[in-house]
């Protein structure tokens, strides 16, 4: 790739002399700013914006991290950032991390090194102490919980919301209550957990391990969960479920097995994805594109630090 | 924030001393060096590595134009295009165009200006001059048959593969054949119609206008191509649905209206998306993200251009 000594080269010319025609500043005779035109022409020269960009110090680019890029549950963030990414002139740098923290660590350079003006973690692996390091170079906002911190966030009170979903189910009668999880560990998994212990010591259930399941992540996890379901004794008679997708899966998987929903088994998913529409799953409602659009405009908005919740609504449909 | 100016300032030092310790010139004394130093960790300054980029003229970014970021066809593309992004260090800018051209030729502007290294376009809306214009500044690579010019791509013969699935059909015994698309305009689409108008000829079946639906993407346009087929006096017997999504839709939407499939109506889908293995549509498989993972690797190879054709493969299922 030519660059501005190649064209003072061919032109010849000094190189301030090109750096002035190419920024139309005066004081260059016609005859010189013929030849660097030529010049520039002929080696398809391009003003290397990344350049320019030292002087602005904006890129116009934010960072994206997304442990998947093609789970609905991130395609619909990712959705409401592009959204108002296209309305506020901005593009997207995307990090698929597979929770790799090496590739979250990426990302947090990136921002370090200017080459991103904000970065938005959609979940992370990263501990706190390397977000709060972080957070001094740059804007970073989470899809979490951060009150009491100076990160700004766009959340659900998963506290809250599992809570709400979980005496939902009581009220219909049921005691034996399960759920099912993507990851163990996280803020968010930590906190539904919280109010699962929480809610069973309300009421005086005993706590039993068999009734959690991890790493559900997509429709095929859900056949595993109902073969699991189908050796236990005492199995239970509901289960929360984070995903729609992994509800999609139970219900799926149950109806070849002549299992029936919501008799023997009741199932609430998260999100209301298409898919809960769909096969008229009872859900909670994120509305998750609204909370893409909502962190992009925290990222932008580099004067001020703020939290806020987003409230879930539970759907009711079929399935319990 | 702080720039190499600010630095000289705060240290009592020249920007040429500043820029001396921070590429590790020789001939600082000690005592200008722990100044520079000093100033640095106070405003925490970074290196600029936008900077760095003029040296190498390499940014390490591919950009991705999708028209619609959430859909699960660009999902899968973008998915395999991300992991191999992953695995060859590269990051992904994305520009979500809603096939609106001024979006197109932002993300076609940043290759010319160098601030990505190559631009893949999974579906484009921009005319083929214009984007025969911007292959002189770097790779850019299609999603569309562009054998015969100097564009790479990995595609999909949509021309062959659409003529399979009308004779498969037509040999179960289907003659009113319609079909629905996303777009009107587009290669792939005129390539669709052409497919469609052979097989016509070659049947003797007359051309019906009727049987053609447009502007089909999503899950929730799959109801109105239902009730369009309820107005029909002379309905088609058989719809090739160029999106498992509409499939999933027309077939929900049929069994609340108890239209019997495949009886009443046979549905072949397009991908083999998760929703057609869920709903037993039957469908032709398109490995999307195999093409998103070649399409990446041909992004980064700047030495040869290739055009790879990818075999679609027909899926037997319940809806034919």
């Amino acid at each position: 790739m030519a660059n501005i000594k190649d064209i003072a080269m061919m032109a010849g010319v000094s190189v301030t002399t090109v750096s002035r025609v190419i920024n139309n500043h005066p004081y260059v005779s016609a005859e010189k700013k013929e030849a660097v035109r030529r010049a520039i022409k002929i080696v398809n020269y391009q003003r290397n914006i990344n350049a320019v960009h030292l002087s602005t110090g904006k890129t116009f680019l934010i960072g994206v991290v997304v442990p998947f890029s093609n789970h609905p549950y991130f395609g619909l963030l990712v959705e409401g950032i592009a959204n108002e990414a296209l309305q506020n002139n901005y593009k997207l740098v995307l990090f698929q991390t597979n929770y790799e923290e090496n590739r979250e660590i990426e990302a947090l350079t990136m921002l370090k090194h200017k080459q991103i003006d904000a970065l938005i973690i959609c979940s992370r692996i990263c501990g706190w102490d390397i977000i709060d390091d972080y957070a001094s170079y740059g804007p970073i906002i989470l899809c979490e919980d951060t009150r009491g911190t100076n990160v700004s966030s766009t959340f659900i009170d998963h506290y809250k919301s599992f809570s709400k979903a979980l005496e939902y189910l009581y009220n219909k009668g049921h005691q034996k209550i399960g759920y099912s999880l993507g990851r163990r560990t996280g803020t968010n998994s930590e906190k539904r957990e919280t109010a699962y212990r929480d809610f069973l010591v309300k009421f005086n259930h005993p706590f039993d391990s068999n009734y959690i399941f991890y790493e559900c992540f997509n429709f095929e996890d859900g056949e595993w969960v109902v073969q699991h379901l189908k050796n236990m004794r005492n199995p239970p008679s509901a289960l929360l479920v984070s995903s729609d997708q992994v509800a999609a899966g139970i219900l799926t998987c149950c109806k070849k097995q002549n299992i029936s929903i919501p008799n023997e088994l009741a199932l609430m998913g998260f999100d209301n994805q298409p898919i809960a529409k769909i096969m008229n799953i009872t859900t909670l409602e994120i509305p998750l594109v609204e909370v893409g659009r909502k962190l992009f405009l925290q990222a932008i908005d580099n004067t001020t630090i703020s939290q806020e919740e987003i409230a879930v609504k539970l759907i009711e449909r079929l399935t319990v």
